[in-house]
């Protein structure tokens, strides 16, 4: 077994920029491999929160935050400043192209293909081929063709998606991982600094994962054995960084 | 492209039967390729249905009257006797397992992991690393160790989706295909026997599928151009099975 990486946000704005990565990640398996028709799930998820909340100005006001913060960064002694130029390109050309667009996912919903699937896709065994006869058309379709299909509509999202894979970069690079060990399967801790996101790295030989909770200055973590579903009691040695 | 098959019931019945098939199709393909956390879709759709309708006495009444109908046969000239032998044996066993068995699925009920997961699949995008660290974890054992388990939740309504196949495969075996046209795109047809499933075979070059309705003794048959999601004006070849 691995290391794995568990994380935890501690604000509702990490929050959803953790969903829509996680989906991004999904969207992105759905082209390295062909999954059928489960390759609509994460898309029609996507499209879903995307009609319930505009992110755009949210992320927006992120990105200058991030902007400004690395700029004044550049005149810091000790600074990469290659790589600062690299983020500070990345996040411009990110917002430029965000503050342009319409909004992400409003296109899809002119696709009759796309729409009568999400009609029933959220019920049970409702994708049958006399359910969806369409959906048993495109399935036969070669993959490079339907590979294609998915992948434009996958990309009426990347404008949101692409700066909030960056910022949730930039979130990350804040702090190391340092050792940390878990007396009979919990630790707590506090900050002075706002959190936003915990991370935990754990082998899986444990046989364990963690159930993390807190506020932005404050978390706890509870280890699970996952064959009994149980609270641990034993010491858990894991990495923890804790990011702003 | 190739030549596809659609299929439309004509009962509530057959309705549910092909509904359950697909299922059972979808679960097996998740025992042949690694679609990670897509897997569960099926699995809960089924869990679903399996809750809502108890099927069991319905499958158990088919079995008897297709028994019944085939040990007639037995004793009809120009009868394949072993054929008949051999669904017959098929059809006792499928009965006699169906009818000491508890309810379909009421194990997986017990399993503290899946119903975990299962209340969070119907959320879009609710499936994140720390929405349910659980599967983060489950998903990184290895893939044999992963189907095997999988492979066990199947095996919980094997008892009920092996009859149904079987019933299917009668059904489906009850009429051969014939030549037919739909002039401008439609076609319809009478039957004075009652009706259950109508079968259309379609090369996919033709560029449309079909959307088929009707009753018992009379169905009607729509062509749809896919490209223009518009009903196709064309003269389409097709083949058309009516199964009793």
């Amino acid at each position: 077994m691995t290391e794995l990486i568990y994380e935890q946000p501690l604000n509702e704005k990490t929050r959803s920029y953790l969903r829509l990565e996680y989906l991004e990640q999904q969207l992105q398996m759905n082209l390295d491999q062909d999954h059928q028709d489960r390759c609509f799930y994460p898309l029609f998820s996507l499209c879903e929160l995307a009609e319930r909340c505009d992110y755009r100005g949210e992320v927006l006001k992120d990105l200058d935050k991030q902007i400004l913060l690395l700029s004044n960064w550049k005149s810091l002694p000790h600074i990469d400043k290659q790589q600062v130029e690299k983020y500070l390109s990345q996040l411009s050309n990110a917002r430029e192209t965000l503050q342009t667009s319409e909004r992400p996912g409003s296109q899809l919903k002119q696709n009759r293909f796309l729409m009568a699937l999400r009609q029933r896709f959220n019920m049970p065994g409702a994708c049958c081929n006399f359910d969806l006869p369409q959906l048993h058309y495109w399935l036969a379709k070669p993959w490079d063709v339907r590979k294609n299909e998915y992948s434009q509509w996958l990309d009426t999202f990347r404008v949101l998606l692409t700066p909030i894979s960056l910022l949730l970069e930039l979130t990350r690079l804040t702090t190391e991982y340092t050792e940390a060990v878990a007396k009979a399967g919990f630790y707590q801790g506090n900050s002075n600094q706002a959190l936003s996101l915990i991370r935990v790295q754990l082998d899986s030989h444990q046989g364990c994962y963690p159930t993390i909770s807190g506020h932005k200055n404050r978390y706890a973590i509870h280890f699970v054995q996952f064959d009994q579903q149980k609270h641990s009691d034993k010491a858990i040695e894991f990495k923890l960084a804790t990011c702003i």
